[in-house]
Parts: structure tokens; sequence; C-alpha cells
């Protein structure tokens, strides 16, 4: 039994951090666990100003990983429907936790930046 | 008062996000929650594989948004320490929730990989 650690270098631990912290994954899989099954389509509207390439660059990551599940309804026109599978739901927490904070504390960063702005420029 | 949401295109909730759930940004806001104040080759040592133009950069990101204070001690040569912000405290709980996650996780997103690629080789 490996023993993980992201503070090792090399560590795939660590770059799953990058992965499962990206706006997009954060977004879709908090939307996916909202709403249960969705389409392509259903996410890209939701996720309002995602590219179609980028959406499809991270379900890829997301399936790969095993947190979604891509499913081919054999209709015609071909359905596919994403979702959690239950791997990605114990991420449900981490991320609404996460995206809660952003929410409750944006306006507390803005003012930051505005006079960390404001103290730099005077430096400069 | 106005609403935030990052769902909607160009709302600043969303690239907060992207800045709080980077790799490097989770594992220097846990270090410096778990050790409190720190140099910066302290931070360096621990995050083992870091650059330090990487290591620079997602200081003074972190110091902007006001999650950390940077100090300099007039010594000679000058001490400058870096630690949590009170705004940088309430992010711990989120981060090592989901620091945790990618520690607990990570075998088996090891094995959906795999599956996805030999799944994927077979059909391509």
């Amino acid at each position: 039994m490996e023993s993980w650690d992201p503070y090792t270098r090399g560590c795939p631990s660590r770059d799953l951090l990058d992965q499962i912290g990206s706006k997009w994954a954060v977004l879709m899989l908090g939307e996916l666990g909202k709403h249960g099954a969705c389409r392509f389509t259903q996410l890209r509207q939701r996720l309002a100003g995602v590219s179609e390439k980028m959406l499809t660059q991270t379900l890829r990551t997301l399936e790969r990983d095993g947190l979604v599940r891509r499913t081919v309804y054999a209709e015609v026109p071909a359905r596919v429907e994403y979702e959690l599978t239950s791997l990605g739901q114990t991420l449900r927490a981490p991320l609404r936790a996460l995206t809660e904070w952003s929410v409750r504390h944006i306006e507390e960063v803005l003012e930051a930046r505005d006079e960390y702005d404001v103290r730099t420029e005077g430096a400069g």
C-alpha cells in the first residue's frame, strides 16, 4: 500500500487536485449533482460561456477519472447523457463548499484586489 | 447588492474558483494553515517541486486576493514572512476537504483511468 501525499513531487494526487479544482470541473460536477443526468446541450446552456471544446475536454477528463458516466442510448438521433458516478457523488459536498465560499467571499476578494492595486501602484 | 453566480458568464466568482482550486494555491494555503507564518524558502521546500517563479506568482495572487499577508521585517538581511489572513483562514476547511478527497480517492481514480484507456484503445 503506497502512501499518497500531494506535497510530494510527482504524486498523482497533486495533479488530481488541479483537475477537480478547475472551474469547469467544479461547475460541471455541481450541475450534474443538482440535476442528475444531463445532455451535452443542457450542460452547455447551464455553464454559460463554456466553449464546446472545453466542455468536451472536461467531460472526457471527468469520465476518464471515473467521476462521470457517459451513456449512449440507441435512439435516432442517438441520445447521450452524462451523470455522476458513485465516486463523483462523493465530490459533491467538498465542491459545493468551495463554490459557496467563492460566492460568499467574492466581494471581500474584490476589495482586497483594489486595495492591493492602489498600494502597489503607489510603490511602483 | 449584486448577486454573484459562478454559473453566469463573466461573474468574478467563477474565476475565483479557478484560483483557489489550483493545486499550488491549495497546497500553499494548506501549508500556511498548518504551520502559521512561513518564509519563502520554507514554502519552497515543503511544496516539493514548485518552481521559484510559480511560488512567487501564486503568493502574489493570494496576497492580492486578500488571503495571504506578506510581512517584511526590517532586519539584515530582510526577513519576509507569509501567513494566512482571517479571510484565508475561512478557506482552510473547504480546501482541506478537497485535499483529503484527492488522497482518499486517488487509487480509484487511477483504476478508472486504466479501465478507460483500455476501453477506448479497444474502440479506437
